[in-house]
């Protein structure tokens, strides 16, 4: 496999990169041209504070307002409650470190977002899966998940439910303010039995990847929301992934735990990326940039699914996305995908690697992970190469089945 | 103390920053410039790996075959073996996360790296004190500490000695490449009751601001290294704190796991940070920044000691530092320099502000920490703000003596 994977000319619809061409080379020259310029310049290149740029802070709590549809009178969220980290993924991390032990459980969509099942592995924490909906998180499967978990006396254990709330990776899927509201009454619900808070970690990761204008308010800001929702995102994916910054709001007492460990980490996110980014925003460059992004993964999509549609045999099927950066395969049942399923195998010897979909499901015994899915990413690869890969893995399909 | 902190026109000796004017803005623009020209730019904005960019780990191999004096035609330092973290300060955060279990042991120069002991305490490490001497650590002390570790049972429990060689903070202290050697043999000789490895963690941060051209093999290039020692270091201060870039060398298994827990923090440094300091270690434009800084910090640190000259009460004792950004001041012992002290609270009176020396003392209970030294960096504050600062602090000792 390792050889397979070094072959020259193979084509990987698996990572979750952007593509080159669009990343923001002009913007960021012009920027930094700015940035480094006059007497300003070298605060620029000396350490920042642990908790991230005070003007950065203030930006992304105000994008956040607008986002969410605060009125404008309103107070609107506080920027001192925004950490801002080396990519979001940094700070999921150190949620994990301060909100979790071994053996505690976490919530997970089913499938969900499989580095981050790899963080809670390494932590020691066991995650329970809970069904999805085409409209986000299945209630009712939540609902009896936390009465078994309560019936087993795990309920404990049971610290966090991790949403990627948008345009979900693995599966698309964004779930709609409703289910996030009634999701934290739910939780809100179980707390006296468990004697703990039990969180909401909101991944808005593909919040900006929208296709569409429609958006959808944040866990946030329901009105029951009270001190239980950690809301993470990032302006890596949205503008350049070697420029890694990511943020999220905290509530007390996890925002200042979390800045603790954060000024261990690292004292803080590189300043200058920061420095980069927070001009961006200021400057209108940023949404400039994400506006075209949206429409170029939006046209990489509908080259994917086009040829999906051409390639694949009709047993397969899949949801065309409406954001972010992943399209979910479902194949006929017997059709295994895993790692040493021969599609998969057949799939390398065809030169296109996609991500087998049982790796995005948690280990949880009360069900078994299903092993006939796929994702794959239009986010790296070209619309030329997106056209072939996608006709490579029909062939693999069709070979298998 | 807050209000006192926050008083405009304090002076602070006690930030381990690097000073404004120092910064590589004309050089970070030059480099910038041609890394976002033609049709290379939109790699520099890309993700990288979790390892680190290829041609900086090479590059960072040649710099350490260079300056530990590695034959032309050895084989030198394998690339393969360094990781480039945000600074050396997460690559030391993760080797206390995959090195150390609660309740462990880790010997650290008495006195040592307050954040480092702050991240052991974080993970529930002990600290043992090991008696430092002009030329590095006694090693009469890490014996007798061996000892009663091993008497008392302990033993089990020890993992690594950690070590900041080269100008240490908070001391300036260097430990000579003769007495890593020994230090090597006699933990080694220690293995056997322990029942695993005792690491040896060399913190080189400093070794690249010495303030004349001598320079101490590390203990990599030790004969008996075999193995056993860690090698941190930054290009953060030798450049810029801003763009936050650390790397380290470590021997296998520990590699292999780091880089995992590495990808589990962030998926790997910021690939942008790692092409500017790339691209200034190729041109050479960070030889000729670091050459430019180690003057401007040997001038800034006799400015400090001259003006301790002057204002100090002669009781008053310190070295003069050889590199590295910190003057360690010994008062006489019934002066106490600790947060409570008076000293410290005449000091911010004064508007001056230092580190007080019992802060950088790990919890050992079979010695009293002191508390009757300060650590005061010429960093930061400008030559003036040195000169006046310390005139303010010696107004302050005399006051309370």
């Amino acid at each position: 496999m390792r050889e397979a994977l070094e072959r020259p000319g193979l084509i990987s619809l698996a990572a979750g990169f952007t593509d080159n061409p669009s990343l923001p080379v002009a913007e960021t020259r012009v920027i930094i041209k700015d940035l480094l310029k006059g007497n300003k310049g070298p605060s620029r290149l000396q350490y920042g504070t642990t908790y991230g740029d005070e003007p950065l802070r203030k930006l992304t709590a105000q994008r956040l307002d607008r986002m969410d549809g605060c009125p404008k009178q309103a107070k609107g969220y506080d920027p001192d409650r925004f950490l801002i980290t080396h990519g979001s993924q940094q700070l999921l991390y150190i949620l994990n470190e301060i909100l979790f032990d071994p053996g505690d459980i976490v919530l997970v969509e089913d499938p969900s977002y499989f580095v981050y099942l790899g963080i809670m592995q390494s932590h020691g924490v066991l995650g329970k899966g809970i069904r999805m909906e085409p409209d986000g998180l299945d209630l009712l499967s939540l609902e009896t998940t936390l009465e078994t978990l309560k019936k087993s006396g795990e309920l404990a254990r049971l610290k966090a439910l991790y949403l990627v709330s948008y345009h979900s990776n693995p599966t698309g899927i964004t779930t709609c303010a409703a289910k996030k509201e009634a999701a934290l009454k739910i939780l809100k619900g179980y707390e006296k039995s468990a004697g703990h808070p039990i969180y909401l970690i909101e991944d808005a990761a593909y919040r900006e990847l929208s296709f569409s204008d429609k958006d959808t308010p944040s866990a946030l800001s329901s009105h029951n929301a009270s001190n239980r929702v950690i809301y993470t995102s990032t302006y890596s994916k949205p503008f350049a992934t070697g420029i890694r910054v990511g943020y999220g709001f905290l509530p007390e007492p996890l925002f200042t735990t979390a800045a603790r460990v954060k000024g261990n980490h690292d004292f803080g996110t590189a300043n200058f990326l920061q420095q980069i980014l927070s001009s961006a925003v200021e400057s209108g460059s940023y949404e400039e940039h994400v506006q075209k992004l949206r429409k170029r993964y939006a046209s990489k999509a509908r080259a994917m699914t086009r040829a999906c549609k051409k390639h694949f045999p009709e047993k397969v099927k899949w949801e065309n996305p409406e954001g972010g950066l992943y399209l979910w395969v479902n194949l006929p049942k017997k059709v295994k995908t895993g790692l040493r399923s021969k599609l998969f195998i057949e799939a390398l010897k065809q030169k296109v690697l996609y991500v087998p979909g049982n790796l995005c499901y948690c280990d949880d015994a009360t069900r078994r992970k299903p092993n006939h899915q796929m994702r794959l990413s239009f986010g790296s690869a070209s619309i030329k190469h997106i056209e072939e890969g996608i006709s490579r893995l029909g062939r693999a399909i069709k070979r298998v089945m």
